[in-house]
């Protein structure tokens, strides 16, 4: 922490900060600068951090600036090398391209083979739809629950692909551990703290979906929460940000993905659906997560989005999804990767 | 809804959408202007308005934009004289301004204590204080968690205030219901909709923190999720939103107070702790929250805020709250309240 | 500045660091962490800190953090006491709330006759009334431009009040000091600093808009254009920012007001008809920002919004508009003010 | 523009908006919904729509929804096939990905001679350098003004690349006709609509940036202002918008480039310098770009970045430059494109 006193802070403010500083087990190194003192703080400060946060109570003090970021064990720094997370056989974070695909939501056996059938044969390496559905109305299509889970794992044994689908509460930790390939924590979970952490005692791989809100920094400490338990399968998705822009549902940051893949080690994918909320921006911006330098994609594909119960207009029809996966193709080459 | 053709849509493309339009069981009013056609339709379209949205998928639409408002029970047109929550036997949303404070996280027995003789003394009617924390690091301190609720409740027995506390997960529900009076969701969970729903089933106050970026009409929605399962007892908190400015911790959104007030009936408070992260603008924000409008305040106070565990930074000393307390006192009067 | 090194720098990089700084003539501290090393910058950094900024283009080098704000005129240290600004001879900034009021835009001699009594009888110290009108769209009325700005000097000399009206570009600076008692910087031009440096080197008093994405730290670096060549006289004006939400036009952020009476000695008003759009919340946001300490208010009104040629949703009718100052009135007494 | 009455308004109040409407001179239809009764108005509506808008002043009126986009010359409607333009001989918008590359600022004639070298040897089409820079602080290196213009000129005919460079005001349009061959309007005057209209009276090719906070219809009505004063030579500029994320100077919003591709026939290219802020992140970023469907970069590159008088984190060097160019061209073919 660097403490930065006020322009007339007094020499007994500074000693008194200086006292506080060492009275919290760190070294505080007073620095006299032309106009502003400031008391540079040294000590193991991980995690008790905020307890020099205080300090900006202190009279004299104009800001505390921490030094250190609060994330370890997401920090590329112990993996310079970069994590390889095996989902079912299928690896994400390596020099090849997951991409994961399906419905939304699993609606009806139906659909959701149809759905399974459609990505397998569009060239998706992971089934994905949704059983618990997050809505922001309570008098919306909920979801098909532990019904819709039976189903997509169905279909996903069916065609050969593991599954991905969202988890919404810890009392549902058991039954997804036993059905599903990946458990997916969605963007209005990304701080549900209490989840995360259960979700560090399972071995399951997680996808943790960024929030509308969630600054990187931020992002990393979720993932933070559950590696911190013990369990090192965590891929990041980004999804989309909440800003002013109202044409496009979210905006998509790409800026996240080199950034991210520079911080962590952990693999990063993108969801160019809820990143975008448009079926017509699914393509450019898949192909643009793919060069920004992505390790997959997230892409909702329905077999009839105009008649879908959930987010019908950022679906894909089964045909430009195998469109979207032929264009990405080349792109993935030209940056060195392969599908 | 109101679905807007493209430019050049064709009559079979504007007939296509009429029949699907129909096939949900509305009826479709064509009504041709100058550049664009428009399709109207009519029914009852409250919570399955999503199957709308999806017309955008069809061929020649360029936009759907909804007409109605998807909460119900939590609009103001169904109680316009407003709600009283009683909690603990404190009114809120009368005309007497309601105030709760307390320390951010019990820390100790002595800091409880000590806080809620403060917050009584300076003219609290509730006292808040967290025993589970919801903190963005793992590594920092987590809350007492279930001593420390004990703590709470018998600190506000002995001063006579009702207790408020947040609650983290649906399994410490039976917990919080046996031993406080009012149980806060806090921002992070505010679309934690498996959590609020069951809420819902219980009668308790709940004290519902707007999120980070949660809009003005989602935040009534996640209200809506209580309301729906059966517990009309829901207070709402601005407690400021996430945006583009780094001087204060969050940009504290008063507009939402008086807007708030004209569209539910559900009484209104304001957290200007959390708003603004600078103990020194606490003060003038929750005058300011008050002259806007609010049902009542939630002021974090500590005994010593610079040894705080958590959110120092913020956290006011006894003697400023209880000057706080006298500063609202008249602006209150101003604006035809009392305290 | 503080900059600080990697994990894993290397003494060669932690010393070319150190050459560097001296080279820009600056002292460099090492001061060695636990995790980090930091290297703190003393001289007289203003001004040039940006040459210092680019080291992080170094090898070893993970962040520089600047110590010290860039503004200097307009900081509070330089007059604690406050500036009082006078208009015509209207005083803001003293312990009397100002408040400005009028139309959006001069359409009429009529309407702006009607407006300057309106805003007379109701109560308003200043008239404003917009000549050269900033519209989103090139097919909007924009304004009766220097006709306008006649027929607002003749209203006001009319009525006895001092006329405040927009300035869009340097050209008419000539004209507006002729006709105009305040010249207002609208917030598409808060950033515009040609135009601010030449309303720096007149000597009229500068209603100075803060932009829609301007953070707090560079709306003073704004005014410090001004104060840096020579005039003395800005005001400081909050009238919301851009966020995500959309229920209102956008977020008045009144953190800015105690923040910014805090950071500087310049005057601040608030402009709650653009800060939220909606007639309906300017009153009860005109409560808060005088709760929140502003030194004025600036009103929209008009004699007919339902007929305005511009932002008719956001104009007050001249009875709601005396209501209004009506119900500031013993708001403002109730933190020491007087109307 | 659809007209939504509120759930209980009278009959009265419904006649007195179609009063209203056709007063105005639109044709308005009564569509009596389940819930809420709608007035859509028939009419010739671009320009003055916002007349309608003030509808919402009225009683009984919920709200105004605008049907029609604002913009109209610069609509894809009106040249479904995209507009190609020419600076100095190289063409924007076609097939060949357009490069322009060259310092932020212009500091000197070596300085500027040698980045001419670089960007010309890495592969650029045209030059950019800044002559007048508009800085943040007033106390920051404000650029060469007309000299740096002119050695910018100098060194863009020695090596045979066109010129790019900002314009801040007016009064310099005639000094930068005759000198540059393309003129950059700036983020921070990206609505300076004084400014965008002279322009307007030029033929001169203007790069149009988006402002910080200038949403997407926004961006296309500033070009709008250029188009309809006789000008028909515009590119628009994605450079990052200011959202709540911190670790990046800016989001680089990448939707808004299929976005705008759909939207207008007007080319687009991308800034992913000023869009990410930080060196390391412009290539992936410039890849991403061009994988999105952009027409051309904008990439900022320095002799030496960490002496630049300007924005040094976010300049590449030319060996970088060279890689960067060097791997969009396989991006650019995989998506159909050429250098």
């Amino acid at each position: 922490m660097i403490i930065v006193m006020k322009a007339h802070a007094t020499e007994a403010e500074i000693q008194a900060v200086v006292t506080a500083v060492e009275e919290l087990d760190y070294r505080g190194h007073i620095i006299r600068g032309v106009e502003r003192t400031v008391v540079a703080c040294v000590g193991e400060e991980r995690g008790e951090q905020h307890s020099l946060a205080h300090l900006v109570a202190f009279a004299g003090v104009e800001q505390v600036m921490p030094v250190l970021k609060s994330y370890k064990l997401a920090s590329r720094e112990v993996r310079p090398e970069g994590s390889v997370i095996d989902v079912g056989g299928v690896k994400i974070g390596g020099k090849k391209i997951a991409v994961m695909a399906g419905p939304c939501a699993v609606e009806s056996a139906e659909q959701v083979e149809s759905s399974a059938d459609a990505v397998k044969h569009g060239g998706a390496h992971l089934l994905r739809g949704g059983a618990y559905k997050p809505r922001t109305s309570p008098y919306a299509f909920q979801g098909m629950e532990s019904e819709g889970l039976s189903l997509l794992e169905h279909a996903g044994k069916r065609v050969g692909l593991p599954i991905v689908s969202e988890i919404m509460e810890a009392a549902d930790i058991e039954l997804f551990v036993a059905h599903a390939d990946m458990l997916q924590v969605g963007a209005r979970n990304a701080q549900n703290f209490s989840l995360l952490r259960k979700l560090g005692r399972t071995k399951k791989p997680i996808l943790l979906k960024r929030g509308m809100s969630t600054r990187i920094e931020e992002f990393l400490m979720a993932a933070e929460y559950i590696l911190s338990e013990g369990n090192p399968n965590v891929v990041l998705c980004e999804r989309g940000i909440r800003t002013f822009e109202t044409a496009t549902r979210n905006t998509l940051d790409l800026n996240a993905v080199p950034l991210l893949k520079q911080m962590t080690h952990l693999p990063v994918i993108v969801d160019p659906s809820h990143g975008t909320g448009l079926w017509t921006l699914v393509k450019p911006m898949a192909l643009a997560a793919i060069a920004a330098g992505a390790d997959g994609l997230l892409i909702e594909v329905h077999p009839n989005p105009a008649v879908a119960l959930s987010d019908g207009p950022q679906q894909l029809r089964p045909d430009h999804f195998a469109e979207l996966v032929a264009a990405v193709k080349p792109v993935a080459e030209a940056v060195g990767r392969t599908m």
